[in-house]
């Protein structure tokens, strides 16, 4: 089934307020199988509001509606909806003497406007509202189901799950949408599709859709069908040929961030992490600790700005600087080896970098960033030259150090499961 | 002049992703006057597509779009345009040898999808994207105009600031909006009303609206006229009022952010800063160094996580460690006088707290933050409690360490400024 949503207010008009109920309601509707066509945000108007419910009426066999409920003038919905549907408005006796016990649990008696909101169309079923005056209604017509839902997200929640759901349940077919999303990071996203297009290619059934984030690409799979073991066979197969086509560059299958990937990793090696940062100024640190329980893998971190700082806090020997540079591959390396060695931990990550407006020479323009990882076993690391602004090439150098530390483990255990094959 | 927005992708159509950019682009459509009378977001499928594009067209003369420019497959917009207005795409080469010359500087070929992106409907003008690979597009039609914009906020923002708004306020009409924004840290949203209620309220012309952000309250004030200096009187006399109702606890009123006003006046005291982190992770750091030429001022920082660590970069005594627990009021200020003195700089912060989830007591819940600045003069410490989650305590505990630098350049400017009117 398909569905279109309409929130209605003047003040999702505004540059204040956005329209966050349809992210809940998408959401919902997904679950049991119902996708959303269309959002339209429409003010408080009475003909732009019937034209945007008439459009979606010719549209689509449901329409769910958010807003304009409220006692006050400027709230239309039930109005235009009767309008619209040939419907006339009664009086809901009930519905008032609930407004009214409300209104004197507070201690107050209910203001004359109030009475708008115990207004019915002829034929709508009324869906209890616990948390607010204004009920929910719900409308059929000609086989399509009109629901009018209150518009503060606190009234609208619970009301949608407890009432709307269960009835939509019923009506809603045996299709349900299926979905995957993968996650890549250090190809774009016109690399990525190259990739794997000849694989989602044969697969006109699943909807793929292929986004740019900072320093990341996300492919997302769709498919709704009836038949779940059908659905996994095939996202499965999909998923498996991008495994090939992309092979170390997925780094999360679930959602999760590379920053999570890497605290899940870091925790199952009883590994321990340290950083010296220059140009990403405590980002990386900042981004290791934002998850619950980091204590325990991240030791410490310096945001070593000044020269002399690198030397003092990571013991990068100022001639190295000096012939190097600050922004150099060497400096990145003893960055990663100097904070390893003076916290003890069993990673070092160093990170030095240009990441502008100013600083920027034509042998090390803006977004020159090198970024090493330092272990027991050796170091590794890995230059770039990134596009954007200060804050774009901040997070994709974070993201480079995340995944040299990534890829790192990932060989690691591999190479660990085939050294306990061969000793097996 | 009205507008409506259409946002394209079908990623909108889902749980994840949310349009942000209506929000952005209905501030800059508001300040010269253009009204948004509706948005819809839609998928990437070309019969609806061009539905939207179509009713659209026929309700308003400005229609702005947001996405669908990428260089794939699903990205529908030029085309479902280009054949709603009955105009052929061609290829231009200049683009193209624009997008080449973007991925060459980068050192990698141009795949062949990203062809796409240099096909133009006749008669378009290129809006130039000097932050991606897709131009924006400007069509007229019958007095009507398209502005076709690509999608990620970082290439759409500046691109309509510098092309699409000197375009639009050679068309608008003399009514615009006159707006102010006042941000406030350190009182709640509903303390915020409380004090400036009795002011806006004897203007009922002006539009007032409160919300709530992290760490922070904001108040923007709008006022939709043709006359600019009666705007200014009224704006001027209402912000006097809050001035006078809220004291230092406004510090924005142009829409800058805590760290930035902090970097002014690091900058403009001469000063520089040095920060020694726990909870926040390297968050004060990052926020610190977010900014353009933070070199200058920011020298370094630590993220000592381990009590160990603490002691090692920040010479917290262990003994005083032990004695008053890691998050206490001491061995915050402890943190921010060993920082200053390891570094030399003029301020030191420091910051030790429980983000939680775990690690609360019943003595010191979750939220429990203590933050210090020290310098030549003095110490001062703030400590809190704050509710909400990890992510959320972490910045607000950054907020505090910022606004205790920012209270003591406020006045200690002031005291220099009334000992320099002595002297004079």
């Amino acid at each position: 089934m398909k569905a279109e949503i309409i929130a209605v207010g003047s003040e999702l008009l505004t540059p204040d307020r956005l329209d966050t109920n349809s992210l809940f309601l998408t959401e919902e509707l997904n679950t049991i199988g119902i996708e959303v066509l269309r959002k339209t945000v429409v003010g408080d108007d009475r003909d732009l509001l019937a034209e945007a419910f008439r459009d979606a009426l010719n549209r689509v066999p449901l329409i769910i509606s958010c807003g304009g409920l409220g006692p006050t003038e400027d709230d239309l919905t039930r109005e235009t909806v009767a309008d619209l549907l040939g419907r006339k408005l009664r009086r809901n006796d009930e519905i008032l003497r609930y407004i009214e016990g409300r209104f004197r649990s507070l201690g107050r008696e209910m203001p004359e406007v109030n009475v708008r909101q115990a207004m019915v169309p002829e034929g709508a079923e009324i869906l209890e509202n616990s948390r607010g005056t204004a009920p929910g209604l719900w409308l059929e017509d000609g086989g399509r189901a009109l629901v009018l839902l209150p518009g503060p997200p606190r009234e609208l929640k619970p009301l949608f799950r407890e009432q709307v759901l269960p009835r939509l349940e019923r009506r809603a077919s045996g299709v349900r949408m299926h979905s995957r999303e993968l996650r890549v990071t250090g190809l774009g996203e016109s690399h990525v599709e190259q990739r794997i297009l000849p694989i989602y290619k044969r697969f006109p059934e699943v909807k793929t859709t292929i986004l740019a984030a900072p320093g990341e690409t996300q492919i997302h799979l769709r498919f709704w069908t009836e038949d779940g073991a059908h659905a996994k066979k095939i996202l499965d197969e999909i998923v498996q040929g991008f495994e090939i086509a992309l092979a170390d560059r997925i780094f999360s299958q679930d959602g999760r961030a590379l920053e999570e990937v890497v605290a899940e990793q870091l925790t199952l090696n009883n590994a321990t992490i340290a950083a010296a940062e220059s140009c990403t100024g405590g980002l990386l640190a900042q981004r290791l600790t934002s998850i619950a329980g980091s204590s325990s893998y991240f030791l410490g971190g310096v945001v070593c700005y000044s020269n002399e700082l690198k030397t003092a806090w990571a013991d990068v020997p100022a001639e190295m600087i000096a012939a190097k540079g600050a922004v150099s591959p060497e400096v990145a390396v003893a960055l990663a080896e100097g904070i390893r060695r003076r916290v003890g931990s069993t990673l070092g990550v160093g990170i030095t970098g240009i990441a502008g407006p100013g600083g920027g020479s034509d042998e090390k323009p803006v977004g020159t960033v090198h970024v090493a990882i330092s272990h027991a076993g050796g170091i590794k690391e890995r230059g770039a030259r990134f596009p954007g602004d200060r804050e774009s090439i901040r997070w994709q150098a974070s993201q480079i150090a995340l995944d040299l530390v990534r890829v790192h483990f990932l060989y690691n255990s591999q190479n660990a499961a085939i050294s306990s094959a061969k000793r097996g």
